[in-house]
């Protein structure tokens, strides 16, 4: 933002009757980013009038012209720049620690609460507000590492977006070939548990054999905020790679018995912490069987994002296996490529581990993986281990190329889902158990 | 609820996979409304787990089938059943007074919040649920009478509708004739300033030399908040009775100079206390502004809800009348017939008194009319003031029959609002000024 | 038009290049509704050219201010002055002669078609000129009793529609009360069958237990072609002033185990001729079939509208019935009033007569009732007739308050069809054919 | 369609209730083409019943699945199994010759209407009957060459589309980035004169400085009939891979003056000979006009797709140019490679040349390039001829890389397509000119 345009916010804050702030403005000796703050301090003092939301539009039109470290600025401005004031919270709880009412606690929540949710409100009432706030929170969580302070700011936003962004609020839509070009660019950009070569390949993915499902917020009809890739088949796929390459089904009337949820992906880092993946899990179950009845099976094929890492660390621990076996691993670990997989031994040990990893290892009671907390969570069962399942450079460094079968039985995931919740129980097949060594 | 609609309901939770807790509702002897807050308290233990969603249609169809007395009691259970805990609270205190960071703040706001709010936002995930959490406020406040207790409850839920509907997320949409009936319905039944007697007389309202609009929420897309009706003209309105019965100009291409703004309404009670109004009003200008260039005049026909009950009381202390004026006048407040108002003496006074109503008479510094509060503070101007211009009952009871016309000039409103905002001063015509007694 | 507007209209033509023949037009002792004639045949001359558009609006504008007589005059001249070319015709006719090949046929075809088809293809361009086509058709209607000549114009137009709404065009529409206002007004505007009486019946015949469907025609989004009233009950009704008049079922999840369609209606007047009525009924069904799988039973309750002019005439020579009855039901022909029907004799005769008037009354072959003809040419059983089933005053002139079901059974209905297309054979109830007078 | 096919056929008919019929199908002996022909009759013979719809359906799926040589068979049996009945011609022409009234002319028309008009009505009902028989006509039009008899059943089609695809019955619809992936596709497909490099490409047209819009029929939303794509610039380009190629401006408030028809393609085979291009390009300008006021100047960047054939074929009789020029000119047209037009004398030659092909060649006295038919006829002045416009190979084989600019300009549009209209009379700027030899 030049000085000019500095001058052009002051002329429009004239136009809205708010000269005598304005004025302020054009001593160029406030830097940029001061400003912009004190014109939100402005905006909160309007409180709703119709004119926030042209102070609104000006502020985010400034705001997305700011250079990385302006952003920062701002930030800080608005961490220590818009505070709560201390005195009122103190009164509150006096009067609070005098009676202990609920009219008390409503006073303290209300005195306590960061005037910046007001100003984030203001904010959001400017044309796209909504999708400014979520990338100004991107923005803040990258800024986070070195401005830990900002973590208040960030806060703010996130308790905003998770009442904004409440399930009742948001559609589940297919996004098929029929879907616009501007939100099928989207999958390609934020897909990464299994990257989309392009659209041909994107294409593929949503053939008449395949089905993908997203949560959308009405005011951003072509923002996903998270989706889900299935495929259907006739058998629980092992190998992820095939399943992505294979040639369509051109038959129509072919009916399938399987649904393979092979990719869930979140897409806007500013919305971090608001939850959707249970939800729209369970919903696509539900959408499937309503259209397609002759669907009896739904799993996932699952990565392992942190088993490798783990056995780097773990391997030297683990008492269960010789030393042949460990400097095999050790050696694999070392570089992960597809021919060392052939080893029969090594596939043995590794699937071995593996299920050890998943069903004994824990971190604060629940599984380490954190793909396994969020399936079993759901109430999934662990239905399978397979090997040489992602033979992509990610899958082999991630997990060896090892995948995971979790499946969602209607029929026991309410019980699963609540065992979980009491004493993280992992239910899991036969299969699976007799993989752990003894 | 008949207990075998408790039992229906413990079959679902088991479904859910809720038993143990669910086989405690089978006792009949807990009354139903606390059966059904304990299930809140269950709903708040799944914390947004999926099968809330299922959990949360459970207790709002309970809900929609209670009587008002069960409502209270279930108010009742959410004032006293589902409150703050204190000790959280008291530890965030004690860390507050300890060190008075933004982090102890925000840790104080957290612990301070009802849980109310976390349930009800798990209820909003049901289908429908926005609307049963509205209409939930609306029996509250027809409760609050007798059981102020349960404004907490109320408080609330305010607190989450005003952040859901933010105008950010709402749309304005144009009401006519291609609308769904279901909509227009709800014209009919929420227009309280100029009722609208049936079908012929609301379509008369959506011809082509009439306007209306509305704020829809996406989630509710037949539901208006609140809608504004508006006649294009050739003169300022000084008639809401003539306007109203007119004819409809059926030469299609006949251009208009003036926007008469004859009524607006907010429909939901259960949305008390979420402001839209400003908004809509400026919103309606721009808009017909880009539409129809040929209309300069922009003005309500607007009525003076309190005038008749103000002059009741406050006749005798004004001392610029004399007692014949007094008497004529308090005749006619106790029977405000039509034939009445023939008397040139009685308008004189009466305009008189409406100008300095309007002008002098302040409530905490504001004008005591809340129709002229809202237009004033919306940077509009006091046009002008009419005699006989609402004939109905009601107008000859609310006001005498006189209406006023607030003109929103473009050019003028953010100035005046400003003024407005900072000192409650009011911007007239000189014809209003000239009305004022000496 | 005046001659202003003629002026106008010239002006607006040497716009579209058109000077040369515009001038003619400002001679004003050529009358008007030729000169539009003429404008017809500019407008041919342009054989679609971008320009067309324009002068299409501008004939179509002339012609809807056209007086009845002014229209009448217009369609003389499209009758007389837009011919086919008898040269080209016969120069075809001698080439067909000739050597009867199929190049010949489609030469005859092409020189005989009228120019007519041509124009009215032009005049579709104009924005609604679709709509403006079939009121131009309804007004040849009209006028036709007292013009016979202008049945070649009316052909010409029913040959279009016929084509323009072919089945593969049109779309099937629920309407309920989310359904644009503009759209339900129609219904109150087209239902001849049982008369709709305001807002309130209407959407009384639009609630859960009723179902209403229509077809429409993609440029004419908000004007039905045709629709059908169904309700959803528990037996097949025999009375249709009890079916309207019903209080709505308010258990919304009661199954209904029958559909009767009371009601179906033809909307414009100039599409008479061009039929969807067959369709409808039977998509309706299928439609029904597939929302709602409890309903078992398809049946109409259909009236009998010639049945008591043909009694008028018929009686005498009916041989199977005794002077009494003769007299019985000739004072009731005379005085069609409830309190008559109350007499066992008279109620045995009519169903008898009415039994033998359905099913041996013939007209070229047909049953002589049109309803009859309509539904059993579907393939639809006559099921059953009903005494005292239509009690308004229309129901009692027409048909003595008789009404009939017929059954759409989907497991005889094509059986039925095509016997019904082979020998006029009427499939029909054991109940029905026991009424028959031996 | 194997055998059990055909048997499963003959089922469905039987439950059509058209066993008798349908028996015959099972004799093996019959070729199923003429089996499918006969199915086309019994069609024609169910006069529109409900039951039509469904046999239409089997006929469609039945020919989407023959090999080109039974497609061929089939179009056959359309040719001469389907024909009009002489007898009832004959009948209706002697009519004719003896009394020439419009009815017998009626009479005639109707006699030699070919009754495959009528089947392909019929197939029409089917779901996605018209995209079906679009595609049935391309399928005709590609075997014309080798069966010339087939052109009547061609000419039928094409009678049939020119009716359904009246302007007024298609939407003028904006191609950008929010259109459905599988519109956006058929623009990579069909996009002929400029290819579209793939989907970055395609985005890369459909930019805020860039339009495409296209004419879509309302059953088959997915398929435009027709595009066009406009560049908006500042100036009026002379080379149109600079303009494919150039970087997006991504200044959003930029205001443009001129819009550029860069690219214009007929989409489907099958309507060829329907014409819509003149008003696509009008409709375009209108469009353009009323969003953007700032454009004053429309062009198109039009290729001379036969300007190297004719000067291969009549360089030869051109007396204005001596040896050398065209020793360099054959050269060119022998290879033409870029590097060639550097040569300043070769480029005066044939700027001189192109000159004297737009506006002195002719083909029946209209110009010889069809492209200047087009838009001449359209009432566009001849622009500017310009120098290494498109050195794609195509532009080079085509034109020598010579491009034309068309203007449309709206004061001259009318008068110029009249001018056109009556003496094919070329308009063009004094710049073209002054190129003409002398």
């Amino acid at each position: 933002m030049k000085a000019v345009s500095i001058k052009n916010l002051v002329k429009k804050l004239s136009n809205l009757g708010l000269e005598s702030l304005g004025n302020l403005y054009t001593k160029n000796n406030i830097p940029k980013t001061e400003q912009i703050g004190e014109l939100c301090n402005v905006l909160l003092s309007l409180k709703g009038e119709a004119s926030s939301i042209a102070l609104a539009e000006e502020i985010i039109s400034a705001y997305t012209k700011f250079s990385a470290e302006e952003k920062t600025e701002f930030f800080q401005y608005l961490e220590t720049g818009i505070g709560t004031d201390l005195n009122t919270i103190e009164l509150a709880i006096s009067e609070f620690l005098a009676n202990r009412t609920q009219d008390a606690v409503q006073a303290v929540h209300k005195a306590s609460e960061s005037p910046r949710l007001e100003l984030f409100r203001a904010l959001n009432m400017a044309s796209m507000g909504t999708q400014a706030l979520i990338s100004m929170r991107a923005d803040i969580i990258n800024a986070l590492p070195s401005n830990p302070g900002l973590s208040v700011v960030e806060n703010d936003l996130l308790d905003l977006f998770r009442s904004w962004f409440n399930r009742g609020f948001l559609e589940i839509r297919r996004i098929d070939w029929e879907t616009p070009a501007v939100v099928l660019e989207k999958l390609i950009e934020y897909e990464s548990v299994h990257e989309i070569m392009g659209w041909p390949d994107l294409r593929r993915r949503l053939e008449d054999d395949r089905r993908c499902f997203g949560f959308f917020h009405p005011v951003m009809p072509y923002e996903p905020l998270i989706f889900v890739e299935v495929a259907l088949t006739n058998e629980i796929s092992s190998n992820v790679s095939d399943l992505i390459k294979q040639e369509v089904n051109k038959n129509k009337n072919s009916s399938y018995n399987t649904a393979i949820f092979y990719s869930i992906n979140n897409c806007l880092k500013g919305l971090r912490g608001v939850s959707f993946g249970n939800l729209l899990i369970k919903q696509v179950v539900e959408q499937l069987e309503r259209e397609n009845s002759s669907i009896k099976t739904y799993s996932t094929l699952s990565p392992l994002p942190k088993f490798s890492s783990w056995l780097k660390t773990e391997l030297a621990n683990i008492n269960f296996l010789g030393t042949e076996s460990k400097d095999r691993i050790a050696a694999l670990l070392e570089k992960p490529v597809a021919d060392q997989l052939e080893n029969s031994e090594l596939k043995k040990d590794l699937l071995g581990l593996c299920a050890y990893y998943l069903l004994k290892v824990k971190s604060r009671g629940k599984p380490a993986c954190p793909v396994a907390r969020f399936h079993l969570g759901n109430g999934a069962t662990l239905g399978k281990i397979n090997w040489l399942a992602d033979e992509s450079e990610n899958g082999l460094n991630q997990s060896a190329g090892i995948m995971v079968n979790y499946i969602y039985d209607q029929s026991t995931l309410a019980h699963n889902h609540e065992r979980y919740g009491q004493e993280y129980a992992i239910v899991c097949s036969a299969d699976v158990r007799q993989l752990l060594p003894a």
